[in-house]
């Protein structure tokens, strides 16, 4: 069963044990645009107190740089390579796991943060934001060609997401035997500011269907994120912790990573999935209400 | 195992045994706007003959009437009454089997053929082919205020599908406990000119996946689309063949329903699928390349 976490001293005690913080960002950090009251707060605490702080993030529509961005408009310094994204990870894979070859491309379902992750390492591109595939004209198989070096279909949460980009991905999928089918991540939802929307998984949702397979998932919980991060950091797990408000993804993540866990409850998860009749049988090591909560700790 | 039709007997032997003939439409009489060689001489033969001809689709784009006009076109009169569509199907079922309130409202993730069906079944309904729906426009929750008297959500093929839509069928699925998910029908793909396109069961995949709940099926194979043939419609089950391109709608549908059935070539199936190495289990009494081929029968 989950430990729950209430007083100043569960909170110190966390705080000792762990000198490697990994947080998911929406639902935990921030709520669409709005921060979650006190995260920012926490987050200077445990620099203050010399602890190592990661984001780790399905969120595949920005790229690092757009990340960063965004901490800077909410007060808090981070660097971009302090920032992994499952478009980054997504980017990283194709080009050094996949190997894809350099005349060959990838067709993007998804917006900018993927494009520029993919530019960032050197690997081509059709689709995405292209305006010739925003659009809600009728598609019609007369008028398409094979792009025969697209090798790879990536899709991600894209909010532009139509007929014509999911027609012309089946193609792709369907008319070339080797075409890879990935997808930066399968959260079916996401907190969204008043509520929440649909997510990655449920854009790829309709070719995973439709093509009779389920895409390889690069982010969260799958290992392909936490190979990035070590290539890069050097981290004990066992005094490493994952912070998210997702039991799928975020704790799931931190388990098979051998991180301890904590769920905050600012985002997806509900109590009731976890202390209700009906618990899933993903347990986290901790719970809190928020990630506001550890301002209980003191600077020092 | 399936019967391999091929000789002029054995056709002949074919048409003699069944009174009523219910045909797929998609794959099976045209592909797109391309009719399969031969089919209206077939539909004019077993005319010809005496037999009773009914049309049963899945294809909720268009309303009957709709369809009426594509058969007009290929120089076959048919009635409207002859059609049954996933469409006219799922707003008798709205009606006469839900018994949705007049004063409720269904949401539509759908083209104008849904629509026109709820209009004639006298159900409200919004979304669909709404100009404000159709947008690639960011959806944000700030500016959308749920509807309470939306009491179900119908999804069907649409070629406009797009993120507003999908949100909005969310928010009523989810933030209205009582609102009902059907789904005209839950083909993954269809048969068009030129190659197979994305089918309405993945337009309503993203929702399921988002939801964590599959919709009630309406048409084929789910037995609803019999119930309202058999209550316009006298005809005996044994004495009667449903003709399909594919077996886990038409041909399950069919075998459900306790009729014989004929799997054509020319839409969805492949003939790999029932003499490969690994059968689907679904397996129809007769095989035939086309419909074209019963063409071996004369009008007398």
């Amino acid at each position: 069963m989950a430990a729950r976490l209430s007083s100043a001293q569960d909170y110190e005690s966390l705080v000792d044990q762990y000198d490697t913080w990994m947080f998911d960002c929406d639902g935990v950090l921030w709520q669409g645009s709005n921060p979650v009251d006190g995260a920012m707060d926490v987050l200077q605490i445990l620099r203050h107190r010399g602890k190592r702080v990661i984001f780790v993030t399905n969120n595949a529509s920005q790229s690092r740089k757009s990340y960063k961005k965004k901490f800077d408009k909410l007060g808090l310094e981070v660097h971009v390579d302090e920032i992994y994204g499952s478009a980054y990870a997504s980017a990283v894979y194709i080009s050094t796991v996949m190997k894809l070859p350099k005349d060959k491309k990838v067709f993007v379902i998804g917006m900018s943060g993927i494009e520029e992750e993919l530019t960032e390492e050197g690997v081509s591109y059709i689709g995405g934001t292209d305006p010739a595939d925003n659009t809600l004209e009728p598609f019609s198989l007369s008028n398409f060609t094979l792009d025969t070096s697209v090798g790879a279909v990536l899709c991600g949460l894209d909010t532009s997401i139509n007929y014509t980009k999911l027609s012309k991905a089946y193609q792709y999928l369907t008319r070339n035997p080797v075409c890879e089918f990935l997808a930066t991540n399968t959260d079916s939802t996401y907190p969204a500011a008043g509520g929440t929307l649909i997510g990655a998984g449920s854009i790829s949702a309709p070719l995973a269907f439709a093509v009779g397979k389920e895409p390889l998932c690069i982010g969260k919980p799958a290992k392909t994120m936490l190979d990035c991060i070590q290539a890069k950091v050097h981290f004990d797990p066992k005094k490493t912790i994952m912070v998210g408000d997702r039991l799928n993804t975020d704790i799931l993540f931190g388990q098979q990573g051998g991180l301890a866990t904590l769920l905050v409850l600012t985002g997806i998860t509900k109590e009731i999935e976890i202390t209700g009749p009906s618990p899933s049988p993903i347990v986290p090591d901790y719970v809190t209400a928020s990630i506001g909560d550890l301002r209980a700790v003191g600077k020092q």
